[in-house]
Order: structure tokens, then C-alpha cells, then sequence
């Protein structure tokens, strides 16, 4: 390891989900099975612009004579985007205001290269707070696990309080000093959703001490039909008038089905999105490419459309439950577009293998506490009815 | 700053370019000012794909009963992307090989999300490196004024070394004691080239020491025609079979015409890539989206193309330089998309201010040693003859 830094020779990065080949399911990413909204695709469609662009008789392109041609092919891509990214949180903004009735201004917003990205700047903008030495900050001991590689690779100190016996987040188990608090909503692997009261408790608890990030990756599947019907009930979003402590990290990866565009954001008051910006503006001054941009603002004005899509998913959520309860399965209460699942008989190490085998990608986490689970992201219905086929053979002792 | 950590209470941001409404002539930012390559456009589209979306009576769109519809409009972007980018590393080493006869493997390539986030990663993975203490990282005076944001953010220890009176990087003087040397070639905002022979003497002084990272962002603009046919002569890269502490860095912002898709590299032997690649899988693991990674790969291929864009602004780069130089101005020899100017008569903020009234948009620093020059970009040739007939007038008391 000759020339890197103690960071790079100590640092244990985050392992993403497998990437196999197309043609198999691929339910181990949390990936939206259907397409993106026709809006966005027309907004992308619209900087590409022009024609093919012309070639001359020896097969090379030709520059106009007149010079750039503005309004040619694609020519928008030549400038530097927006660095602020305004015209996504202008959408933001109003995607808020329609599906929630929450007022948030662009002020409120701010935009990253995906939520990863976002949580990155979090942890270099406010963790550890000025003057929280010998606290820690808080997050659930089954979470995400990129958390603990931010604090490790930012010197953070964390330490990991545990969900209770029903794998839920408990908000009292979080009222200690502290530096800080990542609390995700719905939790991820588990799914498991709490009421914003939670929130709001510890919002009160912390108000003027630390800060509170609440990633809501996964909101947009909350309640029967999604959370695009009762948003402002279910998410913190609500809460940001009140609480200046209060920061909520969302994705467009899961909800809007735009994973390989990579663009999230924050919502939070102005003093926090200027904390953000701060750092943001000393690493890159220009994250969201233009193309990203387009298509995500274009996205979030669709809400019509993930409306639809996301109670589609929602209800193959409701159905895959149903059945894998049937089969002796215990699942855990997911308001998100997965499942996590533990057979009462068939270890999950072989129900991943056993999946794999026939191209059926699950996630199987091998950590304490729930390594008898494995994780199954919403495939379209066709895919999930060929993923439950297969389990029931395999609890059926047929595999 | 409530809830601020120290970085970000005491952090000094990178302050980027202007960016003024597009009516004007935006010489300020080194963008390319012409269109980026048909293919990359073409590639795109391809990503994007099929008809516009079917949308019932209503308007809103339907979603296919039949589930997902692979195929369908956009849909790979549901997906996440490839996390090493590998498409475009192949692409990269085609590119070394055509254009300059210099063989690398993909494992030389490492990609992120334009130059700066690399450079970012590059602070993090490289300086200081693990026994480097009290030794300081080297960088010039006169140069990319975010090194020094990025130096404050992550703590490293640096230096700036005077250019040489000729506003010259000479590599005499960075052969001391470091924890690292920031090597610009060509530098910005001087535009000054030096040759490959330089850098081998600091890599023989630093082997086994420290590294030279190597910012090629402007090196395309090297030579008479641009670098596209002595490419392996003009560029670092040739040294990296030689050199294990040689990183190189480029970006496809000015010599593809791509600022707006944000895609950057850095070549170098695996053992520096492995440690740029830990440090990027512990702050996001998809830096680089599918669209910029299509467009870009398809770019990289074109060299047919871009030589011709790149010859196109060295010449008209010439030709300023002569006009100006008649004008009275010192030009700075430059080897990139921009030269450096100061006027022995007309001071460069009035020349800063009086071009931004008719909407013409250069670069003024209010710098130490050049606060008397103006930096300006190579446009088109229309571009530049408005340009430069304002000046005229403005030199000639005008204005």
C-alpha cells in the first residue's frame, strides 16, 4: 500500500448488491422493476436534440463551419450544469407541495450525485458537531451499511444502538447525549416504518444539541397504495418548519425508478442546505451533470405516473407477503419495496444459493441477527410469481 | 452555524466561473464551444430508446400491463450502473493507444464523476501518505485555486511553490522533502506546457516517496494541431510503466466538449487505482451514471472527431494570441483552451468590466501576481473576432 494515505490503507468500503447478467431477476438492489416516467425520457430527449449529427464522405464528423451551432445535437452538454441545481429543487418543491401539501421553498433543497452522495457531504458537514467531543453518533445496529463506512472514513465516532426484538427502531433508545442521529424511515433491510411522532420526540430531545438525519429512501412505498396519497402524514418532510435539527435524505433511485441516473437530495432548513453547500462547493462544484438534472426534474413533475407505479409495487409487496407468510415464512412489516423474510426450516444461506442457482438474485446479508433472513426486492408480478414458484419447491424439499 | 462540524464551519469553498444568461459570449469557464461528438449523442439515444411513452385519455401515463417491458423507453435507467465504469476504461485505453501509441489496461483507469471529484479522491487516497509527517504536499502559486479548498478540507498540510518569473513551473524547485506534488500540465490559468522530461526527474526524485499527480486537463491543446498526434510524446501517461508514484488526471469538460456530463479519470499503475477505488466505495459507490458512462465511452472513440475540434481551437487559440500580442498585450505562451493576458495600459478589471457590459465574459483573478491579466477561453472564430474588436476599441480608448 506504498503512497496511500492511513484513510485508504485503513478504510473498509461498502459492498453493493451483485450485478448479474440481464437476463435473470435481479431482486438484491431495491430497483424499481418498471421504467422510468415517459416525461423524464422526453426531457433527456430534448437536450440530445437535433439530428444525427452529419458525417462526410470519409466517415468523419464535421464541425459547421458557422461554429458551435447552438441548438445542435446535444450542444447544452458542452457548458458546466447549473451547480445548484435549481430546476430540481424548484421540482422538488412542488412535488412536495402536491403530494403532501408541504410548503418547502428552493431554499429547503439541496441536490447530490444519489443520496449516497448526500450522505457523504452530511457526514463532513455536521458530524461531529462543534463541540460534541466524546459523543457519538447514533444509528441502528441493522441499517444501511454504508453508515459505519462514512464514520470510518471521516474519524466519526458512532456507535450502533440495537433495533428491539421486533426489529424496530425504538426513538428512546436514542435519548443520550449524542452527536448526532441517522434514522432511517422506512429502515433498511428490515422495511419496518415509524410514525413521524417518533421523529418529532426526538427532534425535541436534540433541538439546539445535534442533529437528526432522517433518510427516507423508501418513503414513497409507505401505506396501502404508497405514500403518494398520504405523504404528509408520513413523512418528516412535515416536520422541517418546526425543527432546524431536522435534515431528511431522500433518492430518486427506488421511488422514481432512475437508480442509473444518480441524483438525491436533502430537505432541510436554509442554515442546514448552506452547511451542505459549503462542503459540497470545496469537493465538486458541479455533481449533477445536465442530463441528470433534466430528467430528474422532469421525473418529480410526474406524479401521476409514480403514483401508479409505486401502488403496483406496493400491492405485489402486500401479495408476496401473503404467500411467503403461507409458506412458513416470517417477514418482518415492510412499508418498502422489499421484503425481509426468514424460513422456519430452510436456512437463508441456502435459499440465496438455491435462488441464485436459477438466476433468482436475492440479497443475503451475512451479519449477526439476521443472517437466517434474506432480502427480496419487488420484481415486477411475472418476476415475483417465478421467485415464489421457486421458493415453495425449495421449502417443499423439492429443490 | 448551529450543528456545523469544524470543516464546514471553517471551510473556503471553490468559487466557479460565472455562468450569464446564454444570449452573451461566455468566454470565462475553458468549455469547448463546440458540440460534442455525434456518436456520444447517438449513444445517448440509444440509452434512451423507444417511442415517447403511450399516455391514456386522462394523460396520465399507463404503465404496460405485462410488467416492465425491457426495451421500453429509458428503461436501463432503473438500474444502477456499472461501479467501476468499465466501459469506459476500455475506452480510455483505446484512446492512450490510438492517439499516442501508449498501452495501458483497464485496471490503469480509474473514473469519476468529472476531474475534480477524482482529484477529490486523489486528496483523500494519497496525501499525506502514511509516514509523511511535518512534510507538506507542493502545488504552484499560480494554479487550479481549488487544490488548496481541497488541501483545507481534508487537512493536508500544503505549500505553494512560486512559478519562476516567466510564470514557469520549474521542477528544480519542488525537489525537496513533500508528501506529495500537484503537478498541472499544462498549468491553468497560465496555460503554460512543460515537457515529459520534467516530470521524470521529480518522479526519479519522489520514487518510492511520495506522488506526482499529474492534471492533464488541458493537455489535448498541447502543439501546434493539439496533442491528437503527439499525444504519446506530450502527455505523462507514457511514464506510467516506468513510474509506480505517477498518477495522471484528465477530463473530458474541455477537450470533449462534455463539462455538462461530468466524467473525469485518472490513469495510473493498479496499486493507485485499487486505492482511489477504496476511498470512492466508502462515499459512493455509483459515481458515474449510465447515460454519462454511455456518452462518454462513445466520445473516447471518436478521435477522429475531436482532433479535429481540438485543431480547430489551437488555431484560433494562435490567432488571438498574434492579435492580442499587436494590441499590446502580453499573452502567456499557452498550450491550452485559454490564454492569459495583461494589457501594459489598460488595467484588467476595467477590461473585466467594460467586455462584461457589451456581454462578453472572461475571467478576472484578483490574484496576487496576475490581478493585471484576464484569462480568456477559446470560442468560436465568430466568438472571437467580437471579442477582439471590443477589445480594440476598448485599448484604444474607446470604450
Amino acid at each position: 500500500m506504498e503512497y496511500y494515505s492511513q484513510k485508504a490503507a485503513e478504510t473498509f468500503p461498502y459492498t453493493p448488491g451483485e450485478r448479474p447478467e440481464r437476463s435473470s431477476i435481479k431482486i438484491n438492489t431495491n430497483e424499481n422493476p418498471y421504467a422510468p416516467s415517459p416525461e423524464a425520457i422526453a426531457a433527456a430527449r430534448e437536450v440530445m436534440g437535433g439530428g444525427r449529427g452529419s458525417r462526410n464522405a470519409a466517415g468523419a464528423a464535421e464541425v459547421s463551419e458557422s461554429g458551435r451551432a447552438d441548438g445542435a445535437a446535444g450542444t447544452d452538454l458542452r457548458l458546466y450544469p447549473d451547480p445548484e441545481s435549481d430546476e430540481v429543487r424548484q421540482a422538488v418543491v412542488e412535488g412536495e407541495r402536491e403530494a403532501g401539501g408541504i410548503r418547502l421553498d428552493p431554499e429547503n433543497v439541496f441536490v447530490g450525485n444519489g443520496s449516497d452522495d448526500v450522505l457523504s457531504i452530511c457526514f463532513q458537514a455536521f458530524f461531529p458537531p462543534v463541540g460534541a467531543e466524546g459523543k457519538a453518533l447514533l444509528f441502528p445496529d441493522l441499517s444501511y451499511s454504508f453508515y459505519p463506512v462514512y464514520a470510518n472514513l471521516y474519524g466519526v465516532p458512532y456507535r450502533k444502538v440495537p433495533v428491539n426484538e421486533r426489529f424496530e427502531i425504538d426513538s428512546r433508545d436514542y435519548m443520550t447525549p449524542n452527536a448526532g442521529i441517522l434514522f432511517p424511515n422506512p429502515n433498511a433491510p428490515t422495511g419496518i416504518y415509524k410514525p413521524v411522532s417518533e421523529m418529532e420526540s426526538l427532534l425535541e430531545y436534540t433541538l439546539h444539541k445535534s442533529l437528526v438525519v432522517v433518510d427516507e429512501a423508501y418513503i414513497a412505498f409507505v401505506g396501502d397504495a404508497g405514500s403518494y396519497h398520504n405523504h404528509g402524514r408520513v413523512s418528516a418532510a412535515s416536520l422541517i418548519s418546526r425543527y432546524p435539527n431536522l435534515l431528511v435524505v431522500r433518492t430518486l433511485s427506488k421511488s422514481h425508478a432512475l437508480a442509473g441516473l444518480r441524483v438525491g437530495y436533502a430537505l432541510g432548513r436554509p442554515h442546514l442546505i448552506e452547511g451542505l453547500t459549503r462542503i459540497k462547493n470545496s469537493i465538486n462544484s458541479y455533481p449533477v451533470g445536465i442530463l441528470a438534472q433534466k430528467i430528474a426534474a422532469a421525473a418529480l413533475q410526474d406524479t401521476a405516473y409514480y403514483a401508479q407505479t409505486t401502488a403496483r409495487i406496493v400491492a405485489t409487496r402486500e401479495r408476496v407477503t401473503q404467500r411467503l407468510t403461507r409458506m412458513g415464512f416470517r417477514v418482518l412489516p415492510s412499508s418498502a419495496n422489499f421484503v425481509l423474510a426468514a424460513h422456519a426450516k430452510v436456512a437463508a444461506q441456502d435459499l440465496y444459493q438455491l435462488l441464485g442457482e436459477k438466476g433468482i438474485w436475492v440479497r443475503y446479508f451475512n451479519m449477526p441477527r439476521i443472517d437466517n433472513f434474506i432480502r427480496v426486492s419487488m420484481g415486477t408480478d411475472e418476476e415475483m410469481d417465478i421467485f415464489l414458484e421457486r421458493v415453495q419447491r425449495i421449502v417443499e424439499g423439492e429443490a
